[in-house]
């Protein structure tokens, strides 16, 4: 059930004339619904031409958002009855789920309402939902989730990818996930030509497992084709490192990496606020050095590289972590906005295409129209 | 050849009543042979009962020991006229290594007249002649490396392996693991009952690969033989949990995430650094604040955590990160000490062996003798 709440909200054909439309899922996050509509606040403010279709109760949306003036005309409230929880398995969402506001936001994307989708919903379900109503990009086998990293390098993230879509991928797949990380560090983050790396846990040719073994071969072969530069093997320690833009790994060893990172990140973070506290003179420290503390909270903090993508789907997602309050959200809502922006969905598809048709290579190699994709 | 530079030291058959004995590679570490000398020196004033055989180069090492007055009578040099370098292939150390001071360090394991090795040169290479030289452990299908990682809980490390030795497991391999890491927590660190975790992407039953979920099934039967409790699957932010002691993973997963929260702590203390440098306020800050900090960087100093051991050999083989100071050689020749002083070789060998005879297991763990092995 679609409600026009809000006749200031201009239609969707209207919309497209120069306007990004993102679909936000308004539930399942875990400060709630407040959380989001305080981020759609901030966003519109950074944005001017983004407008929502928001999705869920409208008895409790409903008057958050009318707390809100600077959202007037630029909401569109889509009712949906039900809820994704955290604790619901994927497959019973998929049975049992399209009257929820997560099912909702997706449908958007697919019925071409809206350029991009954001949740901070269960990640199962959210993946879940995405393949079954968007369903796979012709010539992708396995999609994949793509998280930013901090990078010592002249951009503040790097890109790692799979952290989580599949358990497994062979050497084929992590061709195709150096292709769409590539094209997504490309139009989402602006690296004119990534550099890729290939995670192992060493870098001579000899080490590792067999398949990556066969990936950098394979990957090595494209870099023309994808328009990314190959550094071969990375290790662990590489994740944060400035030689490389794009990490490729499997979404196994890629959601334990990613969630080590985060856990040392925080594990530092709270003995270094421990340490702090211990003595008088180190409180007088912190009073003196609070600023630049702050400075660096920022830079490390989890909420400012907020937004899994999830590629090779016909439509852009971006996961939220489960508890971005209104800066966490708002991240997520400007990844997907440039995204939306930079026409990367087609560009990804093209660009998949292309390798699926090896004997297209050469043409479009040939066409250089000067598109960073 | 081994020459008796210093009459004082006891010979082997004296050194075993009560000394412990221990054999240290002191070439192919990145700081060359003073600091493996320093590393010893502090190690002697520590543990009265400790003496040592020293492997390298007698014209280098000689004048190091001259120095030395405190290790007068505790250490005997053992001659090696080659050096196993740090880009040189394991395949190779095997072919034409038998020259080199880590292959000698070895031996004296192999031959009886050390009860545990310490090397600070190429992994590779030190598993390589450990693997030939020392042998698996009868029923031991693949050998693992142990690390220990900062811990919330009471204690102040955990343990994870494997973190390199292979780039597989199987269901069984892990079981193992789950013994081994658990009898080195006891012997090692002094872990009563270790608690196991299996690292995994998510923490319910249904999650991640095949051979995780048999190995769940494996472990969680074998909790009274082999003496530890199961927590069940754990994640990669629980590495540093308080709710687990021992982490059981894959040679290949464990790289990845040892190296990815390695790097990850150096670069937020990499941040925190240039962040106390940034203004005139925060440079006042961090002086009033350095005594603090400085414990703050004593608790994450790899350093400390000094010592990667090889478990499932026929001998006990610690290895030294290659960039250790005095501090990081003497954290890791307490390592080598306390597990030899505990008889942990032997232990290990009977657990490993009850398991491979299930029948004999009511026998074990009917022998209420007290031990914690």
């Amino acid at each position: 059930m679609s409600s026009e709440l809000d006749p200031a909200f201009k239609t969707v054909s209207q919309a497209t004339a120069g306007r990004i439309v993102i679909s936000v899922d308004a539930m399942g996050g875990d400060r709630g619904p407040a959380a989001v509509v305080a981020g759609l606040a901030l966003s519109v403010a950074e944005h001017p031409d983004i407008d929502f279709l928001l999705h869920g109760s409208e008895s409790e949306l409903a008057p958050l958002l009318a707390r809100r003036p600077g959202l007037k005309g630029r909401v569109r409230l889509v009712h949906a009855e039900d809820v994704v929880r955290m604790e619901d398995k994927p497959s019973q969402v998929l049975r049992t789920g399209s009257k929820t506001s997560m099912w909702s936001t997706i449908e958007a994307v697919r019925a071409g309402e809206a350029m991009a989708a954001v949740s901070c919903g269960n990640t199962g379900a959210l993946m879940a939902i995405s393949m079954i109503r968007l369903r796979k990009l012709p010539g992708v086998n396995r999609p994949a989730i793509a998280c930013l990293w901090p990078s010592r390098g002249p951009k503040p993230f790097n890109v790692m990818l799979d952290v989580g879509a599949d358990i497994k991928a062979d050497a084929p797949d992590l061709l195709q996930y150096a292709l769409m990380g590539a094209s997504y560090a490309r139009n989402g983050l602006g690296y004119a030509r990534p550099r890729i790396g290939l995670l192992n846990v060493g870098t001579e040719d000899h080490k590792g497992r067999a398949e990556l073994r066969q990936a950098q071969e394979l990957i090595s072969s494209a870099t023309e084709a994808g328009n990314f530069d190959f550094v071969g093997f990375v290790e662990g320690g590489d994740l944060p490192s400035a030689k490389v833009d794009v990490i490729v790994t499997d979404g196994f060893t890629g959601n334990i990496a990613l969630k080590t990172g985060e856990g040392t990140a925080k594990l530092v973070g709270e003995l270094l606020r421990e340490s702090l506290r211990s003595t008088v003179l180190s409180k007088i420290g912190a009073l003196f050095a609070m600023g630049s503390l702050k400075r660096l909270q920022q830079r490390i903090d989890p909420r400012r590289v907020n937004g899994g993508v999830f590629l090779g789907l016909n439509g852009t997602v971006v996961k939220s972590h489960g508890s971005a309050d209104s800066t966490g959200v708002a991240a997520a809502i400007t990844l997907a906005y440039k995204l939306a922006r930079s026409g990367f969905q087609e560009r990804l598809a093209q660009r998949v295409a292309s390798l699926a048709q090896p004997t297209q290579d050469d043409g479009q190699s040939n066409n250089k129209n000067g598109n960073t994709e």
